[in-house]
């Protein structure tokens, strides 16, 4: 018998391994593999949590400061619940610390956590810290909310429009450059950077459209937007086809700059925390303006399809858009199943 | 400006850097420093959670399989949950692995994880998984309870009876015998380690207690007995006056067999989970019936006073009981302010 590792595994994988490990609660009232937990409480609402981690030696770009990773932590997890429509009221985080971080690196940290908390309307009210050898922070979310308001991932049907709350590109541009060290207009790499450094949940539009129901799936975008496609394909079994690829100016200027490939950084690059969702036709209208009216936007990018595949539709040409991504544990891009 | 570092800090002055940092939200109803956190829901109820983090190169003792690991890792966070009178209903886990953990690990984790949360009539409904350097697993407990229910630290009244749900130095002589390679006799050696391993979280004892308002004030005494007391004065500001330690019979054998300060053991021992309580007089005999329905019982061990010292009393001699123990990031045992 051959002896698997976590690195042959991969993330996907090891969650796979686990829940199957799991006795299933029948008050669980959120499949295993959405973006939030949620289990029922009295009348018809929902106790929602989401717990995600921020590993430093993974998850912070060259030059971010410890307040704004902290910050990114409370963002990560802020933005799933921004997702399902679900107001956050309390977070917890748990710190782990290598021994040699410094009194001022512990100030940044808190700064940033509360920071992040109060920008969308919550509170940190707990925690704990260890010693760790790599710096991580846990942050658990804590909200309730009526359980048929909380929009799945997989509730999209054929003919809904899918659409998105922002643009494309920006922030794996913004890692591109500062990984390779790019040389980039002094005004065009502060913008990439900041989209970088200081993410932003689309907490106003989540809470919009799903407060109105206006939507009947939704995902937020953290792990690139072909990922995220594909996930809410896995739930509700309907394709997609793309007709405009949501592209962002500063993304398709940069790449232009180095000569890279546009449709590879909007696609698969990740750490944007858009929100992807579908609308019956009759409702697009209505969206539109609830997202307006929480100062964002919504983008028509394409619609949901009976064929399960998931296509870019340009000029007449039609073409995959493939399952793949960065594989945690395996530490490389990999084509999913 | 001298930059101290956070092995200089020590783990109680990072969470207090930590604490000061944070804007403070008014529906919490559970101060920091307590065993859990809340925030209030509608109806006079309150939304209770917790988190806790086990790191394997600290908590997991010699011998100790992933599954036991994993459980363990549920029963810290419960044993807080039972303290505070709170029934645990969904967990959510965060567990990092480093990339060589094998796919039977996994599915010991999985199975521990599990088994920890139905032990207690809890589910594991969600988390996440991270690569990282240590194995690590942060448990995060979410319940709702009357918020009037919940037992803080503080409660203790002069003239109140102290007690105790259990005897106090088995752990820590099961945690001597592994460290040290002590030789001792099968038996002995098989239930001293049994309480390492399979650490269990008074659960009915504090639902019972917790249930019926039988008790002022309630902690668990995972840091060990004596800091539990120091904890409880905190937050109360009222001292204890203990005529009779909690001995445990196999800590004591133990202790006698290897020439070791049994008091020692059971006051400064930790990881156990037995829960230390104050009681109104009034209330004793019911308190002791609430205890014995759960299947457990309640033992007498001093009285709250209005000195604030805390002290052992024992054939006509008073010694205090001084605030150590181990400092968590500083790695030593400690003298607290």
């Amino acid at each position: 018998m051959t002896v698997k590792t976590a690195k042959e595994l991969g993330e996907r994988r090891i969650i796979e391994l686990i829940q199957n490990r799991l006795d299933k609660s029948e008050e669980m009232v959120v499949p295993f593999g959405d973006d939030v937990a949620a289990t029922s409480l009295q009348r018809g609402l929902a106790a929602v949590l989401k717990t995600d981690t921020l590993v430093g030696k993974f998850d912070i770009p060259p030059g971010m400061t410890y307040f704004q990773a902290a910050r990114k932590a409370v963002v990560m997890n802020i933005s799933d619940f921004s997702a399902k429509g679900v107001q956050p009221k309390v977070l917890l985080a748990s710190i782990g610390l290598p021994p040699d971080f410094t009194e001022s690196a512990v100030n940044d940290i808190a700064n940033g956590l509360n920071s992040g908390c109060r920008e969308y309307g919550a509170y940190l009210i707990g925690g704990d810290t260890s010693q760790t050898s790599d710096f991580i922070i846990t942050c658990m979310v804590f909200g309730t909310a009526k359980t048929k308001n909380i929009v799945p991932r997989g509730g999209s049907i054929p003919g809904d429009i899918l659409a998105v709350t922002g643009s494309f590109g920006k922030t794996a541009s913004g890692l591109r450059l500062l990984l390779n060290d790019l040389r980039t207009p002094t005004a065009l790499r502060r913008r990439l950077l900041e989209s970088v450094y200081m993410p932003k949940a689309r907490f106003k539009e989540g809470l919009a459209l799903a407060g109105e129901r206006l939507i009947t799936a939704s995902i937020d975008s953290s792990d690139g937007l072909a990922i995220s496609l594909h996930e809410m394909r896995k739930m509700s079994g309907k394709g997609f086809e793309i007709t405009k690829l949501p592209i962002d100016k500063d993304a398709h200027d940069f790449a232009r700059l180095h000569n890279l490939d546009i449709r590879e950084l909007a696609l698969y690059g990740g750490e944007e925390y858009e929100l992807v969702v579908t609308i019956r036709r009759k409702n697009w209208e209505k969206a539109v303006r609830a997202a307006e009216s929480s100062d964002g936007f919504l983008t028509e990018i394409g619609v949901v399809t009976t064929d399960p595949r998931i296509v870019l539709k340009e000029n007449d040409e039609v073409m995959d858009i493939p399952y793949r991504g960065w594989e945690h544990f395996k530490s490389e891009h990999v084509e999913f199943e």
